[in-house]
């Protein structure tokens, strides 16, 4: 299954911190990319790259002015992540069943398109909360919690887990 | 189960958002309240009240300045998220057998001694991303995804979950 994370309206001077939480957390739980519509924002792009590079792929970041082109050009089902949706626990299996996904995380405003776009509205709690938080738990139950089993080509550096303290292995 | 989650070195300059998306990710899985270290903040503070006022609780947020005695004074279990911890999928069944339970998230620095004092050093993926994605899938964990079934007290808001577009209940 193929997964891209589409991330609608960055804005490059208030949004960084939070964007770059979101494209961490789609590499961390198993998208192969995400795409960000808004404002183009190098610094952010950077933040993300140097992760990828260090910690392994793969991993694309890019940036697409043409958000509406990017949802109907899409091959495969797509869900948007919004709190007015159904329980993501009622949907997740059938969506598991999907060749490629594309799950949609919105900005400030979403347009009301999106949500008749997309094949499936879906929310985490129903609850306010965070698009890092809907998208983590969103991907966590879409790959049934096997983040531990993941490997990543070309990382420099990994996590030797601990019960206390702090151990990596490192390769230059 | 009393959960309380306890945010570590807050800043006000640069962390009201993210410390926001904690507080309610901390709500919206089921915490009873957050407790946050470093700077005390007003404005992230009513932030996070306002949304408790309007959906419901109860939800307790209050800053406090020496994190050591929160954790030394906590009658219960303690958990520290941390990338460099045990997989959350190895230990959770046994952390749901705690009484009580404070979950320790890290701002910028955590201090080594945090890694001593806790009960367990838990991590989410084993990659680097976002304390708020953290935050979030424990939780989930903790309560084996309960959160549809989640009530909360003199709510003026809630959702109807639907297939596509937004749909509330109101009562003033």
């Amino acid at each position: 299954m193929k997964v891209i994370v589409l991330r609608l309206g960055h804005r490059a001077g208030r949004d960084p911190r939070i964007s770059t939480h979101c494209a961490l957390v789609a590499r961390a739980f198993g998208a192969d990319g995400m795409i960000y519509s808004g404002e183009h924002d190098s610094d952010f792009e950077d933040s993300v790259n140097n992760i990828v590079k260090r910690w392994g792929g793969p991993f694309e970041l890019r940036h697409e002015k043409n958000w509406r082109k990017t949802i109907t050009s899409w091959k495969g089902a797509s869900v948007h992540l919004t709190i007015y949706g159904m329980p993501v626990q009622e949907k997740i299996e059938g969506i598991r069943k999907a060749r490629n996904l594309l799950i949609i995380i919105g900005g400030q405003k979403v347009p009301a398109e999106v949500y008749h776009r997309v094949d499936h509205n879906i929310s985490v709690t129903g609850q306010p909360h965070s698009e890092v938080a809907a998208l983590a738990v969103f991907m966590h139950e879409l790959f049934e919690g096997k983040e531990p089993k993941r490997r990543y080509e070309n990382a420099k550096i990994r996590v030797v887990p601990q019960e206390a303290g702090k151990k990596t292995v490192e390769k230059s």
